[in-house]
């Protein structure tokens, strides 16, 4: 097969009417199909039904400690769930603070909490003249839209294959006391699924920040979320971070979203000695604890790290031909023609595509004119604005395989279509 | 009997004498008694044990509008918990805003959302010279512990037997913008277990407040904790603030904390479709959403007020020994010696007593040092501060009947030493 870009103007006018035909009896399906979210499917939802047996009405409510979850008090979570999370995250249990059922809450409140009370007695955020975030692009909408919603200015940073652009992290954090934060997701990262190497973790640990209230917020969603055989490996940063005295740069999440139920989890926060004791204050005014019959649930459920890397071994059984859907789908019909690169996660919820310069958008329509929704295009990058309008994120977990194979149909319509209107208009405007 | 005070030196001296051999006794017994917070018992958190049954591995996990509550979605409230406590608050279902499961955990976050981002696009608070709340007292110290956290200025608010002293209150509301809010616990209020009249409430109504952003945090936490067959009526705020448009002003929580399980309840916000408007705005970028398998199993077991109703009933017949034990201590071995004054609450979770002017912390010491723990004496008011050192908030629902006896009779032994020692006192400073 020949490059797009190699294809004269009548070359790319027969390819494009072939294309057309074949889009237009796409649309005459009436497709209704979903690949905006990371939402996992009503098979993997099924993996965790028994863990709701694990309390009951005749079953005892005791945690292992004794107390009664079913009364007030464990502020901080109970016994077991905070040992389940710290061998998970590998840190201390008293390293553990148990949330709700969104980690996304929790990452929202550690800023609400900095913009109204600043951390361990810095100036509260929100009576500073600017407030910056840096946000590796792509990223994860969410983590941007919190930034928005409080007004703080994000600048992107660049990622590779090893994570965000280390030296530039290092100059802005470093020189400019207003950036106080960055959001990581360092573990089959949202949306490129990739890890960030010992290289990038260790040069975390090393920042040296100019702001004492800037904070990593190191969002670990996918740390047991692996696809394959050989899962990526991921440097501890707390362990880094020990051996140069720099722990409380650190905010560390992660829940079992997408471990047990996405709607009825575990969120939990991991964090120094010094950060624990400035949550704490603030929590004991704050709540009167998190949802601790869940805890208890998960805690008997999960046992262990080794109990929920069997559990995620049965999800990636569902998880993994919806990856290879995609991607067999895109190294097929896309690959050949030389008009986009994507990822190939070993793990997490996302496929990271990017189309030719400016055909993002374009791609999106074409895909929402035939019944597919995509994750909305931009929304991985600050603002919901890609520069060069080229990355999409694609989200294979909910739909069934079969959905999934005439979603990426259209993905794959859509993107050549897309791509020899681009091309048709460089030669165009070149001649 | 005499009353303390027509007795002279020698009658006080030797009455003193007596009950310090009966305190003395007491402290030889080696008590561990705790009086200090609202807590259920036991038997209380056993009647809603079958709700853990309404979810199961072999139970359907589908919502009334047919969404699964294991997944994303439903920022709101399910469709059936949102109705469940319309149906109790009078209010209609789109009013309604599920939280986690402590509504104190709600009414922070709608004072830290307020302080970082203001109240329907004011200024937020956090950038503000003074903000400033009134505090009817006695009062509820964890509404205070959130001011104090946030450098909110607390003016207590005198209350009486039909609520707080409205002629101030408006003249605060009414002429100070950095007015920003009011503590009520409208129903059974703690600690006085009194509830507003018709009055009150339809003044509350018709506040026209200088601060657009003032708002009434109406914690209606016993709205169905009735300890007798005549309930307490309290008019609805909603109803009286729509006849006048002033439904803005209200911010209105719940829970379930004292009904079902307070480790695992579920917390509720009811506000004005203006003002859920403006939160519903913020949680979208907040949160993933509320534990929906928790408001599921809630839905299930409590189906509707009427429901509720009877399984208050239950918690009642658990409850209404216990208060009368602690109330018929105080009628036996207070009343009559006029030291004192207390409250004969109609449901709730507290008696507030009076002892006489400057004893408080000493009975608070004495019942301490006999192994009885009280709420922290001075907590109903804000900053710990009872000014005229006389209120204590007696909680009598966590230990069993036998125990609260054994607690009365050292609270009872410590209002009467206090009392002597004060009126021994005057005695000495008057000859």
């Amino acid at each position: 097969m020949k490059l797009y870009k190699e294809m004269n103007e009548l070359e790319l006018g027969r390819e494009y009417a072939a294309l057309r035909k074949e889009y237009a009896a796409c649309q005459a399906r009436g497709l209704k199909l979903d690949m905006s979210r990371g939402k996992p499917g009503y098979d993997q939802l099924e993996l965790s039904m028994p863990m709701l047996d694990m309390v009951a009405s005749d079953r005892d409510m005791k945690t292992l400690d004794g107390s009664d979850v079913r009364n007030y008090g464990q502020l901080e979570g109970l016994p077991e769930t905070r040992r389940l999370f710290a061998d998970l995250l590998e840190v201390a249990p008293d390293q553990i603070l148990v949330g709700g059922n969104s980690s996304l809450n929790m990452m929202f409140d550690a800023i609400n909490l900095a913009e109204s009370l600043g951390i361990m007695g810095s100036t509260p955020w929100a009576r500073l003249e600017k407030v910056r975030f840096l946000c590796p692009v792509p990223g994860y909408d969410r983590h941007f839209s919190i930034c928005e919603l409080f007004g703080i200015e994000m600048i992107p940073i660049p990622m590779d294959a090893e994570g965000p652009d280390m030296d530039l992290v290092r100059r802005y954090v470093e020189k400019d006391s207003s950036v106080k934060g960055i959001w990581c997701v360092p573990k089959y990262s949202n949306p490129t699924g990739l890890t960030y190497s010992d290289r990038v973790v260790r040069a975390f640990a090393a920042l040296k920040p100019a702001a004492p209230d800037f904070r990593i917020f190191w969002d670990n969603a996918y740390c047991v979320h692996d696809l394959t055989d050989t899962p990526d490996p991921l440097l501890n940063l707390f362990e880094e971070c020990a051996r140069l005295g720099s722990e409380d740069l650190v905010y560390m999440f992660a829940s079992t979203s997408k471990i047990s139920f996405s709607g009825a989890g575990i969120a939990v926060m991991a964090a120094s000695p010094a950060n624990m004791a400035d949550l704490k204050a603030k929590r004991t005014i704050q709540t009167i604890g998190p949802n601790k019959i869940n805890q208890l649930m998960h805690a008997r459920f999960f046992h262990d790290k080794e109990a929920v890397l069997r559990h995620m071994a049965r999800h990636r059984e569902l998880l993994a031909p919806k990856f290879e859907a995609v991607l067999s789908a895109l190294d097929r019909e896309i690959a050949p023609l030389g008009i986009a690169s994507y990822t190939r996660p070993r793990g997490g919820y996302f496929i990271s595509f990017d189309a030719m310069e400016g055909c993002a958008r374009r791609i999106g329509e074409l895909c929402r004119d035939a019944g597919v929704v995509l994750t909305s295009v931009g929304a991985t990058f600050p603002y919901g604005h890609d520069p060069s309008d080229q990355n999409i994120r694609l989200a294979p977990t909910f739909p069934p395989v079969k959905e999934l194979e005439e979603a990426m149909e259209v993905f794959c319509l859509s993107v050549k279509l897309a791509a020899i209107e681009k091309l048709s208009g460089q030669l165009e405007s070149a001649s």
